[in-house]
């Protein structure tokens, strides 16, 4: 998984880089954790909110952070830095020898998305899938342009879509790789 | 649906009433906007947090947030405070003329839990159910004994089952009231 602070959008459409959320990375790194995902790409090019993911994952893994509470420092080493979406997937590629196939996500609805049954069976094969989720108001169009597949919105019972990027990626996780549904 | 802050228990078992998460209020909101839940209820029985809620969710709904975000606006307006869990109840029951069935959630397994299809097929008879969430490490057992029912707990791909409230409260939405899962 990705979690992209550039480039995203701002309410207006253009490209920005976002600022990093602390609780982004816990409840992200937590839910990854339960539903067995690999790795946890924490994309920003900003060198003062790499320092800060930095300290984030560093209190919670090597320090007192995971002292306290080592169930949250099982959450968080799975949470890697990367400057761009490009090392995450060079990072994948290396470990896996694979490419990975690039899944982004949007809330929007697009004329070529995968179904979650669909994607699901894919999943199956073992081979390196990266799922790419936008912070803000989401990843920039170039991005989805570039992914191997964009993944159908999460629809509940109304018409507002407008989850929090933790809860989207907590229910999509669900949905793909839970368990009695 | 409520968020409980008193009784829950901590760390080490102790009943204890827990401080108010700003984003809980915006993520649980936001997932219940999106799947046409009623009422979401935030349950603390100590007055500075009370008017921590009050506050959040005035600037929400009322106060310069709204104004800025509607949509926030529009998934804050289901948030509604209260001293207790028997208060929401009592509002519940007042609303709807019919007094709900109380849903527990809880991480840990219970021997008498509910499935999540039994309670999907449930909420469909249209009778008011109340879904309750535990702040802190959960609720407490008296809430639990008390429950009409306790659902499963939300199963990943590993034994890791230390999920945000926010990221449960979004998945076990997802798993009773999504689409296309």
């Amino acid at each position: 998984m990705a979690l992209v602070h550039y480039p995203v959008v701002n309410k207006s459409g253009d490209t920005i880089a976002s600022a990093v959320t602390n609780l982004d990375l816990h409840d992200i790194s937590r839910a990854a954790k339960t539903y067995g995902v690999k790795r946890f790409f924490v994309v920003t090019p900003l060198t003062d909110q790499q320092v800060l993911v930095d300290r984030i994952i560093a209190h919670w893994t090597t320090g007192a952070g995971g002292v306290y509470n080592p169930k949250r420092q099982a959450a968080l080493e799975l949470a890697c830095l990367t400057a761009s979406l490009d090392d995450a997937v060079a990072h994948i590629t290396e470990t896996e020898r694979d490419a990975p196939r690039i899944v982004a996500t949007c809330a929007r609805v697009c004329n070529s998305s995968i179904e979650y049954a669909a994607l699901r069976e894919k999943l199956k094969t073992g081979k390196p899938y990266l799922l790419v989720f936008g912070t803000a108001w989401g990843l920039s169009e170039q991005v989805l342009e570039e992914a191997d597949f964009i993944l159908k919105p999460v629809a509940g019972r109304s018409h507002y879509n407008h989850l929090s990027v933790r809860s989207a990626a907590s229910i999509i996780m669900d949905r793909l790789l839970g368990i009695d549904s």
